[in-house]
């Protein structure tokens, strides 16, 4: 599933994206059709349009050929409006000629589920890589350039809608019908760079798309509609290249739950990873994560409008109506987002302003009596821009009416465009589209928000992306053992068919990586243990040892806090026997005496073998506590010690980890160091194991993190490691199936 | 602070809401004015309006008289639109010509916080009260009758924002700017039955317009903009009393942040109290809160529409796009709303209607082929509508286009009106008021949400308010102990200046609830420690008892699990030193022995006294937790078992008291007889505590739930209580300060 093919970038990208030259295969005159909307969609193209269909020379207009070789020249871009079996003959002709890309609308590839839509794709990508034809689709509504005002795409009114002038947000989108409702913003004058559909994406994908924008001089934002994607690490790498271009990745996932997963499935033919491997990852490379479709468009214009990072910390609010500042410092609030008092400076010009019962307060009520001169509510509005506490301006706008948002609408904009100051109106009326919100949303300084929470959400979220400074920073290149698989000599001892190995087996190759595990005897009876518990000291734990009882708990298989001889002699014995009544087929191999691990609170360490993400370590509260919290967080691998230590911070235990109740801190360090060790284990395992869990790892304050249970699932078919020479693997599996981070 | 006036109801407010006759003071000509815009608004008035003005007999058509005294007859409402010094008049003159109601505009009352504002607000609540003349405001922008398109205030347009056809949602609200920006949502379409606006809420209060409401016929569900309310109880009794009437009263609380309760003093002069309490008096009484201020009339929407209970219990997804359908499905899922698969006949309508690359799943995808035939949308759309599984269907819609979403917002109408499944439409599109949003915002059958999450959120809240039958079952009947206080003679005991109590005495005092605690001797030295923990049984807990140590074992004060003799004897002595030391001025009265409590989970039991809903219970993880969980929620009290035992269910503990990992479950009866009588302790103590805390409880196999500690903070103005004989409060007393929940 994973594969590693280098982006695509603006050169690979720019004749199928900004072609000088297009032609429409199956152009038409007939009303409705693919064709003629096409056609009608490109009606406002600076470039050349040429149509192909064989039984007209002039459509619309256009001039029209046979065929496309018959074009009087090598058109950049052809747009492929024919059905299935059309299609590819185009796609063989255009790759014979050296057309740079082409547009796919057919339907019946990968999306059918069948082995003939299958085929069939992999032949249209094998004739276009042959040539360097570059592919959008199949199954693609299109592109759409609104800077050269091409509406490369059969969607109804494209072309009418991208008169105007162009923005500067672009957009991709797995999804078609979902990226053009999107578009639609336009008919309230909303404005875009690029729409760049993917389709079935068999040749250029989301991180595709998403690299070209990075470099592209008309894109300054980035939005993503994904449902998923089938290579974590290149998407990763083009959301970070677009960072390093200083452009924001703003993602809405969709497909998160089991049931939409199916759909997802078969809709556009991708893997859905989970949420959380999802959320984690944008996490780490630095995008911008919306958890709701309708946001996706407010915040991206956020972004847009205000490239520069925050000069304040905290937020002004301005507003005409008590009841609204209100409302939006209770959002303030609840991002996090604190609401300095004013300055003096300001509290000066309001002075003159605000007549005696409004509020000289952050939140400010200027109330109604401002509309009564206009210009003092653009005083006013300057005052608060040039307040250096506020890093943000928030305006609420209640009543609407042409004399009060109406007028209020430009002002905004006007001072938007004068101050560096990000300036937010937030529409708080139920009248959608009501007078002033054109002006507002086809501003390119102030930004419209529709909700008071969305608006203080992407503050916040703005913030803290222009303040992290270590997206890139992390080590990410493989901390694996680069060939040196410290357990593979333990790994080849294993039969093919072992499944799950037993505690003790799994805690050997867990200690290989510097994890510490309680010291431990395997014995046949009841004097060994007595011995071997004697020799390590009591207190001590007992715990049968068959490959044939998972969880040995639920047969009484495990006896804590042994203090003495007899109690471990009773423990062995009643442990024998009440495994004969409740386990009576299990082959015990013996009964594991271990020291009892110090106190302290305890956490748990699992892997996840994701298809699109590779190893990820799961990381969480531990114990009793793990069902209660369901606090586990999932992390990329590979881990360093700075993203270890950052895990930890946040996690639930944090506090009891820094010292609760005046007791001493724990050795933060230490689990962190666990942590990247136990990264290294996954990775390692990673094609042999299916499943690995420490459960609990106690935190101790003599020994530091312990393993107190271990389990390790086996691949039924894994790779075989016993050929391996000095415990390495074969050189280059170790790497089998891992994301690399490579730079680019 | 508290009062218990009884609720308005109707026949009280009936003459101002729904007058036959105004008279409007301060009528004018001139553009702009009050006035002036006072009598557009009632332009569509079917009833008799009078106009009121010494200089002219005629304003704008109207017939006009120098005073009120002077009109041919005697007017159900006047609306005062003239200054604060005139109102007075004005009312004044109302109440002795016996008029029913007045709208005051005037601002210059209480909200200014100083002492005139108050007095000239209260000499017109005394006029009014005494003649029976039911005063809206002051401060206030009026009302609107819808139904008989009485645009009673002064808000601009408004009476031609009326003249269409009424709706069943009214909205009170106690901010005018906010509630008349929801009412602007009539120039989408959306329409209204009451808009009702409090001011300064002299008179009638929020809980009075609820009230009406609950009996008015034309009003189906009620909505609700607050930012406080002075009376808790009153308030919860309006909810009941429309729940009754099975009207849903949908809410939204703003003014939840520190800044902002400061804001909303100034703003209304109402207290704000905290949001948890205002959350948990909402969940008690049957409302549903809504988080987000845009969400609000799209929930009131969804539930008028639906006044019948769901009868399938999961959602059905009909899409025209896949990606639409799994973002609906995701959400959902977040709901916890199952997706049941399509039924036999459902699928077989589907299967002529559906190509083979559709999706025959919940969510389906009937893909943008069924455009080619609109009436097949319609026969879907039934077909999903008669599918028993499903208790409420939803569309969403993505590519807006007179011919696709113009032509399914019809039939989505139509469907909906024949159907009892609840239908919803999603408008996932930028182009907010794109074809057919109108038809969609104005019908009464079809719900139109602009988020999938808020759609399958208000399915969600709808489905509970429908299932939830023991709103009203709860006793809630005072369980205090009816004047019977079974610890104000351990009260008297203590000095009128006494604070903080000894964790002793203040155990004392929990004991006499019937709330476990260890049993416990006080004694001199270590002697008598020794001998005191011999006769009780090891082990043992040792603490120091002084007033002037609140947090004992910051100062090495608490040694627990002392297990011998000699083990007592040096924590007594070496605590005495290490207190001669480190707490030098401390009044020592001796230390405490205690039995140790068993091991087991522990809870924190807490309470607050609310200025609005009086003394309230906290409730959450204890110990170590608190800090790290912070997962203590409020409950309103009196507690009953099922309230209480509805509580703990919903702790992040349930699941260790349930038995985590094979462990028995522990006696949860038990865990809620102990808050039952912490309620009954926290409301007997309030008018003579500050704070009141258990923490930890810790719940034990053999005793159940014990209190481990215990903190009294007495209150240094309390009432006396040393009158009191046998026990027992002064008449009356008890019960001070309490919210009543006296039936309607």
């Amino acid at each position: 599933m994973t594969h590693h093919r280098p982006l695509y970038g603006r050169e690979d990208l720019r004749r199928l994206i900004e072609p000088q030259t297009i032609a429409v295969v199956g152009a038409s005159a007939t009303e409705g059709s693919f064709g003629r909307r096409t056609l009608e969609n490109l009606a406002h193209f600076g470039g050349t349009v040429y149509g192909i269909n064989p039984k007209y020379d002039d459509i619309l207009g256009y001039r029209t050929f046979p065929t496309l070789s018959d074009l009087p020249e090598t058109p950049d871009c052809v747009i492929v409006g024919v059905g299935q079996k059309l299609a590819e003959t185009v796609i063989k002709e255009a790759a014979d000629l050296g057309i740079g890309g082409a547009v796919i609308y057919a339907s019946g590839y990968r999306e059918t589920g069948d082995a003939d839509g299958e085929a069939a794709q992999q032949r249209l990508l094998d004739t276009a890589r042959s040539a360097g034809l570059r592919l959008a689709g199949p199954n693609c509504v299109g592109l759409v350039n609104a800077n050269s005002r091409a509406g490369m795409n059969f969607m109804t009114d494209c072309g009418e809608m991208i008169q105007g002038e162009a923005g500067r947000i672009s957009l991709v989108s797995q999804s078609g019908a979902l990226g053009y409702a999107l578009l639609q913003g336009l008919h309230r004058g909303v404005s875009f760079s690029k729409f760049l559909a993917c389709g079935n994406s068999v040749d250029i994908d989301v991180a595709d798309y998403v690299s070209y924008l990075a470099e592209d001089p008309e894109t300054s934002t980035i939005v993503c509609l994904l449902e998923g994607i089938a290579d974590g690490g290149r998407f990763i790498e083009a959301i970070r290249k677009a960072r390093r271009a200083g452009k924001p990745v703003i993602v809405y996932k969709s497909a998160n739950s089991a049931a939409s997963s199916k759909a997802a499935l078969s809709h556009t033919g991708t893997l859905a990873g989970s949420a959380d491997a999802y959320r984690a990852a944008f996490q780490r490379a630095g995008a911008v994560l919306v958890e709701d479709f309708e946001a996706l468009m407010e915040v991206a214009a956020f972004f847009d409008r205000n490239t520069e990072g925050p000069t304040g910390h905290g937020v002004g609010i301005m507003a005409t109506s008590g009841g609204a500042g209100v409302i939006c410092a209770d959002k303030a609030e609840e991002n996090g987002l604190p609401l300095p008092p004013l300055g003096e400076a300001t509290t000066e010009v309001l002075r003159d302003v605000v007549p005696g019962f409004g509020s000289l307060a952050n939140p400010a009520d200027l109330t109604a009596e401002v509309l009564k001169n206009v210009e003092t509510f653009k005083t006013s509005l300057t005052a608060f821009c040039d307040d250096p506490a506020f890093g943000a301006v928030v305006v609420p706008l209640t009543f609407v009416h042409e004399k009060t948002t109406g007028i209020r609408a430009r002002y905004l904009a006007e001072v938007a465009g004068q101050s560096s100051t990000p300036l937010a109106a937030v529409w708080m009326n139920e009248w959608l589209e009501g007078p002033g919100s054109r002006d507002l949303d086809s501003d390119e300084s102030v930004t419209i928000f529709r909700s008071p929470a969305r608006c203080m959400w992407t503050i916040r979220q703005w913030m803290d992306w222009h303040a992290r400074t270590d997206w890139d920073a992390e080590d990410l290149t493989d901390q694996g053992t680069a060939g040196q698989h410290p357990a593979a000599d333990l790994l080849a001892t294993h039969a093919a068919g072992t499944t799950a190995l037993t505690e003790s087996a799994a805690k050997e190759i867990v200690a290989r990586y510097g994890i510490e595990v309680p010291s431990e005897q395997v014995v046949a009876g009841p004097d060994q243990a007595v011995a071997a518990a004697e020799s390590m000291g009591f207190p001590v734990v007992v715990k049968v040892v068959s490959p044939d009882i998972l969880h040995k708990s639920e047969v009484g298989g495990v006896r804590v806090n042994l203090r003495t001889a007899e109690e471990v002699r009773g423990a062995v014995t009643g442990m024998r026997e009440r495994l004969a009544k409740d386990a009576p087929g299990a082959r015990i191999e013996g009964y594991s005496v271990q020291q009892m691990a110090g106190d302290g609170p305890e956490i748990l360490l699992g892997a996840r073998f994701d298809p699109v993400f590779g190893p990820l370590v799961l990381l969480g509260s531990g114990g009793t506590w793990v069902e209660i919290l369901k606090d586990v967080k999932v992390h990329l691998t590979p881990i360093d010690h700075q993203a270890a230590a950052e895990a930890v911070a946040g996690m639930t235990l944090a506090r009891v980890f820094d010292g609760a109740r005046g007791e001493a801190p724990y050795d933060v360090d230490a689990i962190a160091d666990c942590i990247v060790a136990f990264s290294r284990l996954v990775r390692d395992l990673d094609g042999h194991a299916t499943e690995v869990e420490l459960n609990p790892v106690r935190i101790t304050r003599d020994r530091g993190p312990v393993a107190v249970d271990a389990l390790i699932v086996l691949a039924e078919d894994r790779e075989d490691t016993t050929g391996a020479t000095d415990g390495a693997l074969p050189a280059g599996q170790e790497q089998e199936g891992n994301v690399q981070w490579a730079s680019v």
